[in-house]
Order: C-alpha cells, then sequence, then structure tokens
C-alpha cells in the first residue's frame, strides 16, 4: 500500500492552503496574465520545486484560489441559511458573516472576481473555460442558499412580495461589491470590521423587508 | 481661420460615438489585452485609417469607452439627483435609470468594470494610470451624488440613521453588479427591462427606509 502520499496529509493540506495565500495575494496584486509562478514562489518563500510538487501549473493555482474562495464563501454563509429562526435573522447572519470573510480573505475574493471577469469575456482556453464553469457552479450553490432564504421570507410575509430569482441579485452585489472598494486602513481592528459588517448585514436585511410608506 | 476640422462637426461627434459603440462591443467579449484595433475596424465596418483619424491607439479607446459609460451615468441620474421631491423619490428614480442605462449600454458599463479591474491589479503603465485616475474622478463624481441623496434622506429622518459614506458601498454594489449577471434574453422587451429596473430601485430604496421591527 505504500505510505500515504504528502500531498494528503496534514503537512500537504497545510502547505497547499499556504501556497493558495501566497497566490491569492500575487493574482490580486498583478492580475492572472502577469503573475508568474516565480512571483508566487517568492512570495511563499520556497522554489518553485515545491509548487509543482502540489500544482500543475499557474491556471490550477488560480482555479484553486478561486475554488477556495467559493469554499470559504459556502462555510460563512451554509450554517446561518440551514440554521432554525427567522428568514430576517439568518439573512442577517449569512450576510454578515459573507461581509467579515470578504475583508478577512480579501485576496481570494478579489481573484474570485477576476475569474469571473475573465468567464466573461470568454478569452480562455477548452480546459480554462470546464474549470471556470465548475466554479460557476459553486458561485450558484452558495446563491441557491440565499434565494431559499428568500423564498422562505416571501412565503412566510416576512420579506416583501419580490421575484426572489431577480432580487438576489443586487444582495450578492451589494456583499460582492465589498472586494472591490474595501481597503484595510492602518491600525484597523476586528471592531472596525464589525461594525462594516453589521452595517452592510442591516442593509441586506432592510432591502427586502417589508415597510411602511 | 480654415474650415471647421471633421472632429468637431456633427457628423465628426456622430462617427466618434459609432467608433465608440463598436470599440465597447470588442472590449466587452474579448477583453482590452485580447482585443485588436483590426477586431474594432471591423465591427465598426471601415478601415483602421478612419478610427486612427479620431483615436490614438487602443488604449485610448478603451479609456474612451470608460469616460463614456461614466457620462452617460451622470447623465441618467444627476436630473433626479438635483431634482425637486423626497430623497425616497429621488433615489428611487437615479436607482431605476441608472439600472436601465446598464442594461441598454451594457458593454460600456461592462468595459467600465474591466477598467476598474485593470486599476485594482496595477499592471499600468504611469500614462495609463493617469487616465485611470481621472475615470475613477468621474466614478466619484457620481458617487457623490448617491452621497448627497442619501445623507439628505437621513437627515430628514426619511431613512434609517446611518453612515451615508459606508453605506454607498452597497447601494452602488446592488446596482453595479447588473454588468456582471445581465444578459439580454431573446424577444426581451422594455417593459422586460423596466420591470427589472423597478425592482431593483424598490431595493435600493427599501434597503435605506426606516422599517418596523
Amino acid at each position: 500500500m505504500g505510505r500515504p502520499s504528502l500531498i494528503d496529509s496534514t503537512e500537504g493540506i497545510e502547505k497547499r492552503l499556504a501556497i493558495l495565500d501566497a497566490a491569492a495575494s500575487v493574482f490580486m496584486n498583478l492580475g492572472f496574465s502577469a503573475a508568474s509562478l516565480d512571483d508566487i514562489s517568492d512570495a511563499y518563500g520556497a522554489t518553485k520545486g515545491i509548487i509543482y510538487y502540489y500544482y500543475r501549473n499557474k491556471s490550477a493555482l488560480f482555479f484553486a484560489v478561486q475554488r477556495r474562495a467559493m469554499e470559504l464563501t459556502r462555510e460563512a454563509i451554509e450554517p446561518h441559511a440551514l440554521a432554525g429562526g427567522s428568514p430576517a435573522a439568518r439573512l442577517r447572519g449569512m450576510a454578515h458573516d459573507h461581509t467579515l470573510l470578504m475583508m478577512e480573505h480579501l485576496a481570494y475574493l478579489r481573484v474570485a472576481a477576476q475569474g469571473l471577469e475573465l468567464h466573461l469575456t470568454g478569452r480562455t482556453t477548452a480546459s480554462e473555460r470546464a474549470e471556470l464553469e465548475d466554479i460557476l457552479k459553486l458561485r450558484a450553490a452558495n446563491e441557491a442558499l440565499y434565494m431559499r432564504v428568500i423564498e422562505e421570507g416571501v412565503q412566510s410575509g416576512d420579506f416583501r412580495p419580490m421575484d426572489p430569482k431577480l432580487l438576489v441579485k443586487p444582495l450578492l452585489g451589494a456583499l460582492n461589491w465589498t472586494s472591490r472598494w474595501y481597503h484595510p486602513r492602518k491600525n484597523e481592528t476586528a471592531k472596525d470590521r464589525e461594525r462594516v459588517a453589521d452595517e452592510l448585514a442591516g442593509f441586506a436585511v432592510s432591502a427586502l423587508l417589508p415597510h411602511p410608506q
């Protein structure tokens, strides 16, 4: 049977994540085309050999960063989506933790935005398109978690009557836009990020609530 | 004094706009790096000579498209921002016409998003950065129109107490995201687009209103 490969060991997983952190930050700063594996191995602080042990090439790293961004997003929102509680309380939890995630893993989410942009322009090879389609499915699954809570809220009357399939788009736009405008400030604290997450969660919930007029 | 140059004549302005339409659509479909002046002159249906008469090179076209996107946005929102009426009614008008604009001039707004992405990655020359900074100023001026209405609404009590400088971000995200998800459908009518614009405007206003809880 042989010994388990380094790739599957705890040490291997930790190394993979550290490589992805380095790759995310390089792609964020340089963009996919300009970034090189040398930049990434420099940022990681090791030779290219160790990176090639885990990842076939630059494209594989680019997609792995995007995949991880979608997984991190799911981990942030799914527990709230599936929890008990009112649709408004669950949506608030999702939007809050989603926003916090974007601020704390900015590089991953910004690279995910780059990937979406690349997909929209369509200048990709067939195998890249297959990878991008796969990531779009993860993105769609996260969107479905939001849609599910919106639909429940519309049915229960907690939210205004609306078309959930349409309204989920500006809702995600409001949250995803964070990766465009947010830049960590000098001396920023966890409390500062908490305040941003609270305000954005309030915005998201308020957008769906009924209101007297 | 000589005769007025073609560039400033009505015919010249119309030609410029038609060239920009072609450029916007080519950049949207191929992205800045992959697009060539040949692609743009093919889409415009003329030789490169006429394009060079108006625009120095591909970069100049790319920035002209983005500048026009910001101008179109201002033209859509400014009349509402400066009109009389309640802050909520004015914000509704801004968000409605802004959304409609994005659907009707999708290529321009998507190229503006590409430019923002390029700016974020920073892989630009000094003269490109100067152009991008200029376009960012136009973008900021549009944002200031929204902020002004939000501030008035908060002061008058029409909107919830909030930090307008922060809340304008998810508001713009909710609207700007349209250029990511929207694709004109087959047999789509002006009425279909009107419905989308109404729903998004409702979302934007509702997000800021006070609500019982």
